[in-house]
């Protein structure tokens, strides 16, 4: 299985192939001639086949833990996301959406870090309730416009784990999302991707959410309302998405609470099973056929 | 008064102060050891003053009808817009939003224009609605996170007119504008920046917007719900704004419609007095101390 990651070591950036499971390839050194940033090589018509023959039989040319990792793509042109995607999630919600059009916001770089970097928990003055959602990341290979959903999957270069970390009071001060959903540092996306052929038709998978090593989110990605190729269809008839571009596809309900979960006081519109992050703790999302992207919870400066 | 540009001249990009109405002289001959884009410059703590003091009493270099002008900021880190933040466009569009917190979303770069380059009209059978938004636009000079509202107006490093074109259909698919703010090359932000010195207090100036020549809104700056400086106020408790991210500050309402002005047939919900545009069509925002942002409207292809 190819998987990609991009990194900072010593302050450089780079892209790697992982060659076992801890450690990558660096493509500086094994492919020189690629582009040094994952958009760059995802430009290219034969990118990610020099990057896969370039790294196959290598040893690694470092270990993960001596290496910053990035957001799989620190610098999308777009990362559009999906809200109310899986029916557990509107029901649980009690909020309405369409069922003939996806319900699309967007995320700006600076709301994501990669895997093992802190996700960032608001101050408690600002915001008490800030939000996992685990979901699946979709990365363009080829972009384009008016793309029909038969011919969407094929621009697919390959998938990877967000957790679309959410300040639910900001995400309700007024109609739009806007800056609920993009508080510095709140998102991670990683923790590499795995290219589109391996990982296959997405409706084959399912997504696991944990925190503090406890199951809070478990869905199938058949249980979407809207598929991913019907995504691309729907947004390339306004834009031209473009290699790199980021959709992210939605996060399933919470799963039925544990015997011990019991919400703090001051939590009165709690989702049952739903519990807000907070400093110390440790969440993951879990893809099968891709691996688990795991982050602690920081306090804000 | 210094009004910036970025520009495109053989396909490469530049920065330019303008020099009298006609032409602009090139940073990059005038100050060659400057960023070559202007959020560069603004990265710079004196990157403005240098720019200023090396443009200073020189005649242009070039003409701006040889150079294709960019959007002000090409390439921001985020583009934070608002909706409804004018009482007159509440009041018309019936909708309603909150008095104590604004109403934000995002655009991407890939939905700006500049100055005299042509904003683009969906295809009819994806469209059929596509509205002009006159709007100021605010650039961030120094960023930072928890800015002081009292704090906030020393961190703009200057303002210009945003054309925020919206396709209506696609704004009501859904409970999030997503898409509909983002149609590619569907909005317009130029023609120049003038800096926040010598534009002054917003809320002294006005914005006006003409389609072939008619006003269709006009209105004073000091009719925002939320000011400037509230607005960096807010955005800065979620998010650390940064030297050249873009904030559009919302349109106001339509004038009454000219006796001529007769809606088409099929545009049931049209509000009276806005018209939306057409391939052909010439829209231009004026914002008085800074000047006027001219677009063509063409057809996608």
């Amino acid at each position: 299985m190819v998987r990609l990651i991009s990194y900072r070591r010593n302050g450089e950036a780079g892209v790697g192939v992982m060659a076992g499971d801890g450690g990558a390839v660096a493509l500086a050194l094994a492919a020189p001639n690629l582009p040094r940033t994952l958009k760059g090589i995802l430009e290219l018509d034969d990118g990610l086949d020099r990057a896969r023959a370039a790294a196959a039989g290598r040893a690694a040319d470092f270990a993960l833990d001596d290496v910053e990792l990035e957001p799989v793509i620190p610098d999308p042109h777009a990362i559009w996301a999906l809200a109310l995607n899986f029916r557990m999630h509107i029901e649980e919600t009690r909020l309405t959406t369409s069922a003939e059009y996806p319900q699309i916001f967007l995320r700006i770089p600076a709301s994501q870090v990669g895997h093992n970097q802190p996700m960032v928990c608001p101050r408690p003055d600002i915001a008490k309730t800030y939000d996992y959602e685990g979901e699946l990341a979709v990365i363009v290979g080829r972009g384009g416009r008016y793309i029909d959903d038969a011919d969407a999957l094929g621009r697919v270069a390959g998938y990877a784990c967000y957790n679309e970390g959410s300040v639910r009071e900001f995400q309700r001060h007024n109609r739009q999302f806007g800056l609920g959903k993009n508080f510095e540092k709140s998102g991670s996306f990683g923790p590499w991707m795995v290219t589109a052929e391996e990982f296959g038709d997405p409706s084959d998978h399912a997504v696991t959410t944990r925190l503090n090593g406890i199951d809070k989110q478990r869905a199938g990605l058949d249980e979407m309302l809207f598929s991913v190729e019907q995504v691309i269809g729907y947004l390339s008839t306004g834009y031209a998405l473009r290699p790199g571009d980021v959709i992210v596809m939605g996060t399933p309900g919470a799963l039925p609470p544990a015997p011990d979960d019991v919400p703090a006081a001051q939590d009165s519109d709690r989702i049952p099973g739903r519990t807000h992050m907070k400093p110390g703790d440790t969440v993951e999302v879990e893809i099968t056929g891709i691996g688990t992207l795991v982050n602690r919870i920081a306090a804000a400066d």
